[in-house]
């Protein structure tokens, strides 16, 4: 007998027949004796219909109200997933993120857990229930409902496996597991078996968005080994873990493409110290997450001066804008240029720190391609690059085929 | 400055449009200095949508998972509604029923409110705010979250009034108040400046359903005055309170026509001590209401046997049969047999009690009409009969000539 959570994304749940479906899986394990706990998403569309309601009202609307108006739609799918469960002979019971004990900070539309005191839990499995939890959402210790913004439903999934020290995670999506790139834009990507926690952080968008690298970063921290794979079919997925030693012969792992991020070049910055914390800091504090910076060296003899481009999620431009606005008179920078159509390729592997010459053989594929490469971060186990937005397919496929489908 | 209650239904918050005009009105009221509590209801229609969701799972759901899923309803709307106060410049916070301090006991679909702990609604008027509760919902001491039932939102805006000791409680809906009878049915009717408690109780069903029994018993008990008027209009509405004096020589006050109700006959009860008691015992165990009782002589010789009709809510009857079939091995009656084509019209008057003659002139009425009488009870204050449906209407209008276009 084992404790297994398993969590279901929206299109898992996107109408009764599925969540029949889903209830099935879930009686399926429960009948052959595992404790069982379910986080489910929102009914996919259900997320945003409800923020286009609240837009039809007021353009910006404030986030603790937002909160309030996105956790109806998990709290919606664990009622009806019970109900699937009761139908079928599964006692089962519903659990909201704040009745499961998720507590979190007060960043309403992108929380952050503090801590999880899964009691009620607990209790409800030791009486033999399956029970349902609604992914995405949380509340403060004071009690204001909050979401947990992008893939926080995988997060509440392995928060409470960790919380819970369950024996496996399952994470169902509407992919086989991860591949070596997305098998949408090249036909020849292949599923892996297992994958380490590092790259499967820098793999977090690849394929079909499969996971938010917050959720792969947590399972890391507390090592919760999870399962990628998909609600459409009994086939194995990947297994996502700590680097195993077979692993360290291999260069790389996969191709990657976003094609959610924006980028914002800040113009003619006064290049003295303090005024680049001063705008990462405003940003921060606004809680959007910047992911890429490049400053370039100071140009023009006079007072000296520097441009500065970052990227951040492509649905936080609009208030980084803002932010940037009011920021404007003690920076002193002279213009912010935003710029949506930009794509961000990156390839990943834990071997690539051990091997030389391959963000050479990286530029050298794209140039070939005539791609032209706009920005570009490193790390140790990836190599990042702004595109622009319409050259990213192609980037992926050339990048694929060099990596991946020759013999290196 | 007042503290006011204000209380919407569905079809005042139906969608953003109205939700405007609902934050336009309030909004009003707290710019004149007002402290304003705001109670919504479910979005018209998003309750049956969310029961269908259900049913086409199964049939017949668990209710503490529709309290779960029906709650969404009113959450939606508070924060929808909080948002559009927020467009007009008012700050405003939604609470859902468990936030506003709304405890009940753990009869799901039907919870009665136990105590009301407004602890977070007062520190939020206190900050300036104007606070929107969820109508319909509260949670269990152990924190499930229940659904009040029918005309649930009327009783958290009544409830939450006594609770706030708040100056004045109004009761937002399609109608301009409380009419002699439907208008929808008698054109001449008309709407009446106030009325007592117990008039309202007898009427409660009277023109549009205006307000559940249970919210009128709530305010008379603990002498909350309320006005059922218009979101539609700024016409005064009717005010309901304690019995006046002018009202004494009023004989009759209006006609109602209810036809949310079915019938079950009993036929064949064993006529011996405890079977009764036991048949409701039952029926009260299961949180059904039993509004009319009639039990006929006892017929025929051998073993005595009576026949007991009762009526109830037309939702309630599934349940009820199922009770009744659990029971008939120990009760030992014959058959039940439910009929859901009745209509119940009442005549109500507080002066009534003293004045004779009322009912002799209510079933000469309906005799002429050509109306045949199946079940009859009275109380002091008013007198009802059970009908055929399709006599309903006709009922009503011979009713209201009678007693109320003509000098009596």
């Amino acid at each position: 007998m084992s404790l297994i959570v398993q969590k279901y994304g929206g299109t898992s749940v996107a109408n009764s027949e599925r969540i029949k479906n889903v209830a099935a899986r879930v009686a399926k394990y429960r009948k052959r004796g595992d404790e069982v706990v379910v986080v489910v998403s929102a009914m996919s569309g259900v997320t945003d219909s409800l923020i286009k309601l609240a837009k039809d009202i007021m353009p910006l609307p404030s986030e603790r109200e937002m909160d309030m108006l996105l956790a109806t739609g998990e709290q919606t799918t664990i009622a009806l997933t019970a109900i699937a469960l009761q139908a079928l002979g599964v006692d089962a019971v519903s659990l909201t993120g704040a009745q499961a004990g998720i507590v979190t900070d007060g960043v309403h539309t992108k929380a952050k857990i503090q801590n999880i005191t899964p009691k009620q839990v607990h209790a409800l499995l030791k009486e033999g229930k399956v029970v349902i939890v609604a992914g995405f959402q949380g509340q403060t210790p004071d009690g204001n409902i909050t979401t947990l913004g992008r893939g926080g439903s995988d997060l509440t999934a392995i928060a409470l496996a960790a919380a819970l020290k369950a024996d496996l995670c399952q994470i169902y999506t509407d992919v086989d597991g991860v591949y070596t790139t997305d098998p949408r834009i090249v036909p020849g990507a292949k599923k892996l078996d297992e994958i380490s926690y590092d790259e499967m952080l820098e793999l977090a968008s690849l394929g079909a968005k499969v996971m938010q690298s917050r959720s792969v970063e947590f399972a890391k921290k507390f090592g919760v080994v999870f399962e990628v794979r998909s609600s459409l079919n009994e086939n194995p997925g990947t297994l996502v873990k700590e680097e195993t030693h077979h692993m360290e012969s291999v260069v790389i792992r996969g191709v990657s493409l976003d094609r959610n991020q924006a980028k914002i070049t800040l113009a003619a910055v006064p290049d003295k110290p303090g005024v680049a914390a001063r705008i990462f800091r405003a940003l921060g504090d606004a809680a959007i997450n910047v992911d890429m910076i490049v400053q370039s060296a100071s140009h023009g003899a006079g007072s000296p001066a520097t441009d500065i481009s970052f990227t951040l999620d492509k649905p936080d431009l609009l208030k980084a804008k803002k932010v940037l606005d009011s920021i404007k008179p003690e920076t002193g920078y002279r213009e912010a240029i935003a710029e949506e159509k930009i794509a961000k390729v990156s390839i990943v592997g834990v071997g690539m720190r051990s091997h030389s010459g391959i963000a050479a053989k990286m530029f050298e594929t794209l140039a070939q391609a005539d791609i032209n490469i706009d920005m570009i971060s490193t790390s140790e186990i990836k190599i990042s690059v702004i595109i622009s937005l319409e050259k990213g397919e192609a980037a992926v496929k050339a990048l694929h085929e060099a990596f991946l489908e020759t013999n290196k």
